[in-house]
């Protein structure tokens, strides 16, 4: 296992150095932010349901109409992703209730479905991307630039009104606010927004490094489901160590996934190297002895994630 | 004075809806988010360089470069605004020090930078900006684009962070992100970027009602003021009146430098208008008795307002 695992600040890295494994580009550039679950799995869906409820409620279509529409609309029109029912699940595993970790998860969603709203954007120095767009694109460029810039503050006011809410400790809150902060910012999902280009623009029609791809992966669904479990565990009350090991499982998890739908699916050696990451994963909740870890667990499933 | 002043949401409005001014809408479309301050003025110019010096510390140019370099350069290149400086001279009015208020004041500078470079994307779907761009356009529309991404968490992150680093109490913190992100958001400055857009694309060359110019002015740059000084004003300590009335201060400051620097200034009636918005701002600040109020309202003097 270690063979096929070199690391990156102390965390497991898909791809040694000396790979040979190179993917083509056109797989990689503006791919769509990764995601999907089985609707086969009750828990997920279950939570899910309930986040989308939660965000149902928080975003009503009001005054401004020509404003919340549109925004209500890029919410849940985004590519699914398991993070923010990561989050709940990483509440509920350390002991917590779903509704602590419930305005955390919905801004995971609303970072998430900004994120992929500008990166569908036309802009003047990018193709258009090359995938089919997953998301149907019902405004103009300039709304859902406009509505993207809108939905991000949201999210972070959505956190901040949790305080009453949901009674979460402000000290936790405060926390959480920075963990989502550096994970969707410019240390986290924008940084391998910001690489993807990079190699689109500059090795257009060469082999792209697999440990780039790996980066980009790891950057934008990797630390994403890493700050989704770690804001679940934190609101829920969980230790350190608790928190950390889910971090960890959260990295490997959304890191499975972005390999798994975004790019090179289909490529040698991918399918050996998810193997890894997922036997690291389960390690790393297996050791919540007495607990039930079967849900959390099964996120990472080949019959989950290889659908 | 009442003549003038119609009121929306219990708050002054600058023009009564039946006025007859009409302003051509060349000067309204993507104008750059106001701003210009007397450097003449020692208290403005102190707390300004005081900010700078924060957002400097807080934002080194480090790895990954390619992304805080865009960041570090578009965070100092927007157009000036007097938002940040009031949300300090607020703190220190009601009785706080100004390191209260440091972190609120920065996030305010980067929420405006964001939307800055934003507004300056081309998109296919709008023109480029008719006026000419107040910020010097070193990187490539894709680049603004991910680092205004970027930039908005990070804002958070740093008033998340001035718990510990100010030791801040986490409810004021809390309760300033609320403010900040309802300013910044789809209520506040997105909504009058998106009022701004629609009136560009759906009178270009027409007359603009004045009471749109007005509702853009308020959203984009009384709203951020309000903001700033009842954020200064929550992080010292002060009391509910006085949180109440300098939000209304900021309201009416904000809306004159949106109404001098920004559209219209020279026409018709603006001067009159800008003098009764003025009389009301001072007005909110006199009744803190027994406190120095002539640097806070030096902002609305006439010398430092028509430059």
């Amino acid at each position: 296992m270690a063979r096929a695992l070199s690391t990156c600040n102390g965390r497991a890295n898909l791809f040694g150095s000396s790979t040979s494994n190179l993917l083509s580009p056109s797989s990689v550039c503006y791919r769509p932010l990764v995601v999907r679950m089985s609707r086969e799995q009750p828990y997920w869906a279950n939570i899910e349901a309930d986040v989308e409820t939660h965000l149902k409620e928080a975003i009503p279509i009001r005054h401004p109409v020509s404003v919340f529409e549109p925004m209500h609309h890029l919410a849940f029109a985004a590519p699914r992703t398991t993070a923010p029912a990561l989050c709940i699940a990483a509440c509920e595993l350390v002991g917590g209730h779903r509704s602590q970790a419930m305005a955390a998860a919905s801004a995971i969603q609303l970072m998430h479905a900004a994120a992929s709203a500008h990166e569908q954007l036309p802009l003047t120095d990018r193709t258009r991307p090359k995938t089919k767009p997953a998301t149907e694109r019902k405004f103009g460029p300039n709304i859902e630039l406009l509505t993207g810039d809108g939905i991000v503050p949201f999210g972070f006011e959505l956190l901040a009104d949790s305080l009453y809410s949901a009674q979460n400790n402000p000290d936790r809150v405060l926390r959480v606010m920075t963990e989502i902060a550096r994970a969707t910012g410019s240390q986290g999902v924008v940084d391998g927004q910001f690489r993807e280009f990079i190699i689109s623009q500059s090795d257009e029609e060469g082999a792209v490094d697999a440990s780039s791809i790996e980066y980009v992966s790891r950057k934008k669904e990797g630390e994403l489901h890493a700050c989704a479990a770690a804001c679940g565990a934190i609101l829920g009350g969980g230790s350190e160590a608790e928190i950390e090991k889910l971090r960890s499982y959260g990295l490997y998890a959304g890191t499975i996934q972005g390999m798994l739908y975004g790019i090179g699916r289909n490529q040698k050696g991918v399918r050996e190297m998810v193997e890894n990451l997922r036997a690291l994963a389960l390690k790393e909740v297996e050791s919540f002895k007495n607990r039930e870890i079967e849900a959390i667990s099964s996120l990472v499933e080949p019959e989950l994630s290889f659908v």
